[in-house]
């Protein structure tokens, strides 16, 4: 039925897509959708606190019996950088007023968890089938537990350079996330995304490096970007965008509106709203702070900065402080339910890997 | 054989392989390789005078009886910009003083051709099958005696709104140039190079927008990129890198030797060398002055000012001021005669589609 089985025979699943996992914007409901259609349902971890984490693997395995993949960042903590910080909260002190933001009741700190030894218990305790990171991988003596628990593990390349690195590493499974993608970027190994190599070029050459089996990622959002994975020698792809327009993702109405008028020119990497490049379409705070900028502190710091400007101006229906992730295939998503969504996308891949002979 | 034959049928040919045409570094020998395969052989007219534009024509009409593409530039000469051009010599001053060059003795003026005229007679004269253009299209007084000579008319599009455009202006086919792709942008409606969509992301919305043949260009340099392309509705493909590495291209020693050392992820867009985006290998020049400088004059003027830093480097074997350009797939192509290059292309592509059909 498909040109190559390792992903699946490996996840024991049906259907060679990934649900990408979106921290803040995928929970449960998407994962359990994506998981009972035949793909491989994925919990974004980063947002939640332990608590939460367990609640919605409580959730999901209460509902569907199919393989879960629990996603997890793996940066490092930054130290903290006052000076930093100030500098970037002065850097947006306008828009502060224009919104009567007072920056002194502003919280500061970190708005992104990192895998730790919280994080592995709960990996120890629920056994996720697959344990994907990205930003890298976490330290060896958290890996080795995870690996332990039979979990295969995953992780992000942007470049060949960090697929072999990973592929040292041990992963299982390495996602070749060309510079299409929405969200943030899984570049670890260096910082200067202009020379980010774009999914067309990265997937054949991450399947040359590496000898364990390839997730494309980054620009398929409907059934010919999977079936041209495949040409490539993809055994899978990951899908975030596409599944944003569905009604079980969770982002707000403002994101949902934007990316219904997403044009393929639109996006853009910027560094404004977490301190780590992510693509989203292009708003007023990333054209005019943006879209990278040297004064943002490191990840995660600039979350907390960004926040309350966010809130107010979606308050008042604005979408222009937003972080509205999206890759660069988005239009061609049509909004429909998860499960419908992987069905159509594997039926019509198949269709087309079908007529490939031609005439 | 071929999932689509539309741009077969349309230019009389029999592979589904467009040679990119590279201003500088193809010229006769290259088109008639690829021709005589059965791909449509390219002439890049931008750096050549009438008359060698002229003579290269008559080897290859000479040589081979297949379908010809002649290809122009069709940019607006800039104004002379003296004050912006003092600047970027300014600027360049202290590698002027590195390599002991009097930057008074450097011509100005441009350094690429736009379609005009001369160009035209010489369309009307030698009556190419297919004429290209890049940066849009020429006035319409001269397009319109293209069209009256029969020949098919293509240009670039890197996003979805310069397709529409392209179309609307009677292009009979259009190129998807994904940011992958090495060498200039076409790039027309607009000038920031950041929301540029990559290959995966653009081609199946270019399809998806215009009703006449796309072929797809950017990060396809083996024959997994060419079976991806006919999975996203394209046509044929354009390839550049790849042929560079061909004995018969017309590159340097240095450049071919940076070509072989290429990387995934050390190309990058820049405009120091002739004022308009570019993809080529990173070197000390890019580097230390870009690789996107507000300050370089408008193109095709920043050429004048670079030539005598790259004349006097290269001839120190040193590669820092050449402009060494590459596609993000370059490191996907083996070094061989363009033919076999062609036909090896065309056949394992088909084994690819071949063994999808029947998987």
């Amino acid at each position: 039925m498909w040109p190559d089985r390792r992903i699946l025979d490996l996840f024991g699943i049906e259907l060679p897509i990934v649900l990408a996992p979106m921290a803040g914007a995928s929970g449960a409901e998407l994962a359990i959708a994506v998981g009972e259609a035949g793909g491989l349902g994925s919990l974004p971890c980063a947002m939640l606190s332990p608590d939460q984490i367990r609640n919605e693997i409580g959730v999901i395995r209460q509902r569907t019996a199919r393989p879960l993949n629990l996603n997890f960042f793996a940066h490092k903590s930054p130290p903290a950088d006052p000076d930093r910080e100030a500098g970037w909260k002065k850097r947006l002190q306008p828009y502060y007023a224009e919104y009567g933001i007072d920056p002194a009741t502003i919280p500061s700190g970190p708005g992104r968890n990192p895998f730790d030894e919280a994080a592995c218990a709960i990996v120890e305790e629920h056994r996720p089938e697959i344990v994907s990171f990205h930003f890298g991988l976490p330290e060896e003596a958290l890996l080795d537990r995870v690996r332990r628990t039979g979990a295969k593990i995953i992780a992000s390349a942007t470049t060949v350079a960090e697929a072999r690195w990973l592929e040292s590493a041990g992963c299982d499974v390495i996602i070749a996330q060309g510079a299409e993608a929405g969200g943030h970027r899984g570049i670890f190994l260096e910082e200067d995304v202009a020379t980010q190599p774009g999914t067309f070029a990265l997937v054949p050459q991450v399947v040359d490096a590496v000898s364990v089996p390839v997730i494309a990622a980054g620009g398929i959002a409907d059934a010919r970007g999977l079936a041209a994975a495949f040409m490539f020698g993809a055994s899978a792809v990951q899908i975030g965008t596409a599944y944003l327009k569905c009604p079980e993702s969770l982002i707000t109405p403002i994101h949902r509106a934007a990316l219904s008028q997403a044009r393929d020119d639109r996006t853009v990497l910027t560094n404004v709203f977490t301190g780590r490049p992510a693509r989203g379409l292009m708003n007023r705070f990333v054209r005019e702070t943006g879209p990278i900028s040297a004064d943002a502190p490191a990840f995660p710091l600039p979350t907390s900065a960004a926040g309350p400007l966010r809130k107010a101006a979606e308050a008042a229906g604005s979408s222009d402080f937003s972080p509205l992730w999206a890759g660069q295939a988005a239009p061609l998503a049509k909004p429909m339910p998860a499960a419908e969504l992987t069905r159509g996308l594997a039926r019509e891949a198949q269709a087309l890997l079908s007529k490939a002979a031609g005439a």
